[in-house]
């Protein structure tokens, strides 16, 4: 005698949040030097600091650090079961903070707590905004943010029970930015082995980058990455699926474009070699396999950390576009982003004075 | 002057197969948190003793062990030259047992035993039965299982000299099933990290869970993991050979399949984290890249494991199929596999109580 | 007010080199068993003596030694964007030599010293000689080689101010082949464990031996292995920019090649674990994802190693075909290579006596 019982996760939908809740969610995961290595293959970062634990060692950390969007695409991962898996959108990034750098060996989980509720016009979907943090093994913070999903409703027009829009900053102060760096010895960076003569000082607000090289995406790749981070998001893996859904293919993790781009970026922020924080992000676009990445930055904001004489900060914006060069630093026409436009990221990345 | 000579392995016809001996398998293999890494992100394995130190830790593991259908790959790739390298067929499983768990830096390697010989009645092949064991740089055996393969006759029609069928369990007895685990602690085990509510008491013989999620499957990403466990036979990665076989394409190694369909059964069976037995294995038809693999269990038996009150057992078939969603949990029509379906797994998972 | 500033790489020209230079390359890199788990999934290396620390203990060295073409992949790969960034053709290596092991744990870091400059006869472009030198984090040399590329002029008909072509060895002599491995115990070599019966004194000058098995490369495994490398090489990566060029396609690093015949080559070649050296090398025709590569191997010398009784050398030719298989050892008709020839590559392997 067979009985079908229904032991999945089907996920949450938007009646299924209340305000202030915490969510545990689950399967905490150690982070080793074989997540490194294929987190090197799958994007080919190059910062030094992330790369060498000599080269880390000699500027003062105990060995080399944990690529910081790793740790964030880690933490992001155990959400997705809780919280966006009827999601419709990914609406936006705010006030995300990296406050203790992450070593092989340390092993993260997440928790989320709801921050805000808010239905749409429609009624048949609302927004859930959530502060998600990543522990490590001992319980310290190495990451928090905020995020905001579009959230299907389980029954249409179920009118939400509390409302509540959380204040959340435009971008983060530089106060806050030093938490996730020890104190530097800045002497000690050779700039040589770093692949980059530039440091904080020679950059300044306004000025443009376009880091050239274009980086083409396969469906192998994006499913690797996004398998290695845990995230279950269905619309990354079943092209069966997909073929009912309005773009007929599988879709690629939004922070496997963060991590391609920032990538990229090596090639004229070679020592922007910390994120210390993400102001805002904005997936423009979708990306598909077969898309070939291109990337540029512009630099917002120079910032001094208080306290720190050893980094500074900047604030930076990295647009990655697909199938479009960068040389000309596409980004918006009028107020509608550029065709070809894919990502919109505000971020601060800390760099040796 | 050149001289063409042959120091290449042309492996073994049915003939060269002798009752009773044991054949050492080459390349030793020392598992790492590479390995481990690799083998969450081709798969997304997502149990939590496997994925955490720190969880392992808690509950009574030194770290956490590395996955058993890992540790199976590696142990039965070493065995592939030797064993199948001529085989038309994997033909079956049976009596599979995880003894000790397997640790990051711990060495495998193989040996097997010819346990059984038995010609088919066309003479061009003949079934060898295999008892193989993987042993641990102690010495310490880590798996035993039993396989048989249609292989190939060097001279078609010869006469088998020997003749045996050996007597093999249909499953593993409950018994047996403790040895791979060491005593826990499962007032520790955390049902919020581990991602199920859902503990051995909850389960019911007759229960069937479809897992609803799938999984493509593209060339790379089978070939990656293939050549992890260094399996070497060739209709996996051979393109340009297959063109002239009867599927004209590379066919993916069976063993990806069991791993994908027991990583979609997290979503049912969250705790189910560590199989004890292979009690039987048969791939009922192949996979191929470009397919989405769905997977369904079936719970047909529940059993306390003698001194165990730790844990308890549940007898599972694992049913994955391609292309076909698993919400109907097909399996077979009459006596003959449904379409779709591309395998059917019989194995003992252990749980905590 | 966005200012548009130029911070990137955009590599050095051939007048950009001048003779007796060091360049200090960028990014130094821990290796670890990361790197060497996902060395061994793209190639299904089995070498016994680079895939189990048992192994290589009990034979005298202290753990598993690294691959060493990963080696050579990662300390060639910090050279391109410093050397090759505006090459034309990579036209060769000499002088080869692996002179201490590296384990995981180790930083690798390269330097480059222009050895030779020579601008051809059309004017617009060079040929720029260098030896590179790969070196740990104890400064210890591990790898030196020479390579020459055909570099673009930044302007067309600049006239080279010195010219130097460098004398080169054609082949590294069998004193300086012992260096880069510890004196070994051949006793415990297990030649069952390492798959292999034939140790150094089983082969002749003027062997040849087809390795028999295919392997069929797709773009997301070439991209993988590259960006592991840190080998920037855009050809590699960017199928957008690939539209315009000759090809049309990306193209796939020689060294990935280099890798698949070396790893297919295990199939006769056993226990020729170490590579002391590499004479020459020559990428006779570039190889595409869904080629299928086979390899077969002849042998040009086999010597003594000075001082040395645990291990003997072999210089070996080892040839890669796409789409041929090797059984008639394809190389050349006439002085032209065979079509269908992919690499050329002369080295020096160690193997037990």
């Amino acid at each position: 005698m067979s009985e079908i019982t229904s032991k999945t996760n089907t996920g949450r939908f938007f009646e299924d949040f209340r305000l202030g809740e915490t969510i545990v969610h689950a399967t905490p995961r150690t982070v080793t030097v074989g997540d490194v290595s294929l987190y090197t293959a799958l994007y080919g970062t190059r910062f030094a600091v992330q790369s060498s634990d000599a080269f880390a060692k000699a500027i003062g950390y105990p060995v080399a650090p944990v690529d910081d969007l790793l740790v964030f695409h880690i933490v992001f991962g155990k959400t997705v079961p809780d919280i966006s898996l009827n999601a419709v959108a990914n609406l936006g990034y705010a006030d995300g903070r990296f406050l203790k750098p992450v070593f092989p060996g340390d092993t993260l989980s997440t928790t989320s707590e709801v921050i805000g509720l808010k239905q749409t016009s429609g009624g048949d979907a609302g927004i859930v905004y959530v502060r998600s943090i990543g522990r490590n093994q001992h319980n310290e913070i190495v990451l928090s943010y905020a995020r905001w999903v579009l959230v299907r409703k389980r029954r249409p027009g179920t009118p939400a029970e509390f409302e509540l829009v959380p204040e959340l900053p435009k971008s983060v102060a530089p106060e806050a930015l030093g938490e996730g760096c020890p104190p530097l010895h800045p002497a000690a960076y050779d700039d040589a082995l770093s692949g980059s003569p530039f440091r904080w000082g020679d950059y300044r607000a306004g000025e443009r980058i376009d880091h050239v090289d274009g980086m083409t995406v396969e469906e192998a790749e994006h499913q690797i990455a996004t398998r290695l981070y845990q995230n279950t998001a269905k619309v990354h893996f079943d092209a069966y699926g997909a073929r009912e859904t309005r773009f007929g293919k599988r879709l690629i993790y939004g922070g496997h474009v963060i991590s391609l781009a920032r990538a990229l970026s090596f090639n004229g922020l070679g020592n922007a070699f910390h994120i210390a924080a993400i102001n805002a992000g904005r997936h423009v676009s979708p990306l598909f396999a077969g898309d070939t990445v291109f990337a540029w930055s512009e630099v917002l904001e120079a910032a001094e950390v208080p306290g720190r004489e050893d980094v500074g900060a900047l604030r930076l914006r990295l647009v990655a576009t697909k199938n479009l060069p960068c040389n000309e630093h596409p980004l918006k026409h009028a107020d509608q982003y550029a065709d070809g436009v894919i990502l919109d990221f505000d971020y601060w990345a800390l760099l040796p004075r």
